[in-house]
């Protein structure tokens, strides 16, 4: 029987790599080419294609081309290593959190759709010269992003369930919140994060306070989000429900700016994914430990 | 005769500061006071009163809220010198610079706009990971931007007449222009700097480039930016003429972004000018040397 192949979408598979097939997202492949599969990397972003897992017999592991990972964790089959895309996402997100936070506090949003009307309109917008900034998650986006503010003047703050160096214990949370000026989420969703971002949180931010989602959409709840608005201004990457429907309130709610779900996507993934991927098949193919092992089926 | 007065918008002046008196701009003041005044502050922005500069027959220093000076030089008195604002505005411009240059290249603008329908439309943008960048001028505003850029991973090239320690040039910019990502205009109004984006310029950049005007509008000449829309991007704080007119083509141009001259405007702004201000005055006062002399009459 032949070596089990690599399996990837084809943008993400590195040039000239041996025993690897590539597939076009969105495309069926055939039964047989699922049964040699033994390094599966499923389509970027939601994973529409995770349910093929199933239908490779000699899998093996599952490298995924995102951070997140919750949804491909009861899919693993037994034996089956799961890793995800550490490194590759993390300073695009960070990237993201930090022009949206200049967007809503410059009025680069409302300057993007007074262009529409031809409409000049000065105002003062808010620095982040010493904004007091908390983010909440120590992993790789949200150190990524503690480090790209650092020019900016800013006194931030990081917190995580550990206390650890130069991060504050979430313990800390409710004392922080009334005297901060932007809270960034950037923790995964787990069964502790779901839903933390609630009426609760949300009424202890003093007025004008910035909260900037580009964790998960469950990370917060959409309803206590629709209460607060206004009083407190939004900058969501994602969204719950996510993609987030025509005639959703939340679109047109004042103090609510919204992207969709761009963190991690930008020209520097296929190239830093590639990467990743050719170095993990290496260590795959050589029984080498594996890199941003996430869960083992 | 009394000591000359301080004289300031209102909001510049530091409190409890004496022998000063603030105006609100827009009003017109009396006569009688203007003729006391030795220390005066223009409005912000376009500095509509600095023709009171001619009434005030016991003035030495006229201390600008802004970076830019090249207004008030014409109608500088012989005796009199001029400061600006050096320190005041530059992070708030380079908060802006970063931040219109995220919008543009993950699409902020246009998710802004998409807003307005309830349009989900995910597309992936570019990085500033590894993105070459051209910063021209080594002022303030240049040497902020570029330590604000610092953690985005960028290659950054800061380009200013005479060669300095880690400043290239300005020679070298048409060689250097054909492999740039970005160039970000950080000089200010001079016979030398006016028009200098002209279409020659613009041919140099390679398709895809972004241009990024923080400095003033007529450093570029917007014809050939509107000839070079679309194969090129323009993040505009500032245009030519300004405020641009509601009927002007600038503003439904694809590929121009436009911002109405907020870049050094923020709340940052009133606490630094405030602190600026009294330092100046105590050295006026106390025949000290002035910091920021732009020019003497």
């Amino acid at each position: 029987m032949a070596e089990p192949l690599v399996f990837a979408p084809d943008y993400l598979l590195p040039v000239h790599m041996q025993g690897a097939v590539g597939y076009r997202e969105g495309h069926e492949p055939d039964a047989e080419l699922l049964e040699r599969v033994g390094f599966f990397v499923p389509a970027y972003i939601e994973h529409p294609n995770a349910g093929w897992i199933a239908r490779m017999p000699r899998l093996e592991v599952v490298q995924l081309p995102t951070v997140g990972f919750d949804a491909v964790v009861p899919k693993l089959p037994t034996g089956v290593t799961l890793c995800n895309a550490a490194g590759v996402h993390e300073q695009s997100t960070a990237e993201l959190a930090v022009g949206s936070i200049i967007t809503v506090w410059r009025g680069l949003d409302r300057a993007a759709r007074d262009m529409v009307e031809g409409a000049w309109s000065h105002r003062r917008g808010r620095s982040l010269q010493q904004a007091r900034v908390v983010i909440i998650g120590a992993g790789g986006v949200g150190t990524a992003i503690a480090r790209t503010l650092e020019p900016f003047g800013c006194v931030t703050t990081v917190l995580a369930r550990t206390r650890r160096p130069s991060v504050a214990p979430i313990a800390d949370l409710h004392e922080i919140l009334p005297r901060t000026d932007i809270v960034i989420l950037a923790v995964p969703l787990t069964d502790e994060t779901a839903g933390m971002v609630n009426d609760d949180f949300l009424s202890r931010l003093a007025d004008g306070s910035l909260v900037v989602n580009v964790s998960r959409g469950s990370v917060a709840v959409t309803e206590d989000i629709l209460r607060h608005a206004g009083r407190l201004d939004f900058a969501l990457d994602v969204t719950e429900p996510e993609p987030l429907p025509e005639t959703h309130r939340l679109w047109s709610t004042p103090g609510v700016f919204i992207t969709p779900h761009i963190g991690g996507d930008t020209d520097a993934f296929p190239r830093l994914a590639q990467q990743l991927i050719g170095e993990q098949v290496e260590c795959w193919r050589n029984d080498q430990p594996l890199r941003n092992v996430v869960a083992s089926g």
